[in-house]
């Protein structure tokens, strides 16, 4: 919808060049995940198809879970994790994290080679590559084996200084302040 | 989807106390808008409804435009702007960038007050307030009158520190590397 003045006319981008970017975000603060999801709505609206494959988010539900579903078949989302590694009441023993993040690098490969996906959000995937949960060579097999024209976003905290290397784009995401601080539970729609 | 061993259960979230959040998004980085989105994704999951006002995006597409009409009628995007105020190539007066940031806050009020909302996106609005398209004076009375479980997320880089004082929730996004850089033009689904 417009308000005010409407432009006289909508500009449309067509780069000369197409390019399948790698996309690091990183870095403490919130808008990793979410930056994800938004570049998932935004190809939607080009017509491009985005494949969500979560590392560690399994067993806490997530508002994204439904809204996806909102945008039809274009969007597949899978969760293989068992919830965040380390986190206090977080039970699942080292081994399950690992077996589910592998499981997560396997489905990638999967995703990947089938033509199917413009874009590939590896969520938290950096913060797997942390924990040992998956290893450097295995992300970086990924990044050697993505197709030219295949868009790759991967998020989480601490990305390796060999994946922000391989990178086109790096966002590092500072926590200046954050609500949970102020002991404001995580509210529906922004936090989860 | 859920791939690997499946979670035991899925663990709802329900915080004691609602709160509605202010978010502010700053930084130099990519990824403002986009979190943004992701927010609005996350929400719409929840079944909550949002309106994006873009300040100062007016005349160029952008993916999202396209991608929340998926999203159905619980989301609504009004663009008032006129493209980026001083940016290369934007030849529309001042004046005309002002009048049509100014018409953004007539309508952000008017969407705040009409109780349709839970997410209210202000795009852009932090870097229209930096260029003087708007007042602090301005941005403040939305913030003072923001309904309590009304979640407002203010997007651009420069915020004021004012704003940021008066923010739950802070992120910048910090520019590590960009595509840009290295001459690759802007690529849809990621950069618009």
């Amino acid at each position: 919808m417009t308000r005010g003045t409407p432009p006289e006319k909508i500009e449309h981008l067509q780069p000369e060049k197409r390019y399948g970017l790698t996309v690091v975000l990183t870095g403490n603060g919130k808008g990793k995940t979410s930056s994800a999801l938004g570049m998932v709505l935004r190809a939607c609206g080009h017509g491009m198809r985005s494949c969500i494959i979560q590392f560690m988010k399994g067993d806490l539900y997530a508002g994204e879970w439904d809204g996806i579903k909102k945008l039809g078949d274009q969007v597949e989302l899978y969760h293989t994790g068992k919830g965040f590694c380390g986190i206090q009441g977080n039970t699942y023993p080292y081994e399950e994290h690992r077996a589910n993040a592998q499981d997560a690098i396997d489905l990638t490969l999967e995703k990947m080679v089938s033509g199917k996906f413009d874009l590939l959000v590896l969520d938290e995937i950096n913060n797997a590559l942390h924990l040992k949960l998956v290893d450097l060579d295995q992300v970086l097999d990924l990044l050697n084996r993505k197709p030219p024209l295949l868009h790759m976003v991967l998020t989480g905290r601490n990305a390796h200084p060999d994946i922000i290397e391989r990178a086109d784009t790096v966002s590092e995401i500072r926590e200046i302040k954050h609500a949970f601080r102020r002991d404001i539970e995580p509210q529906p729609g922004i936090d989860y």
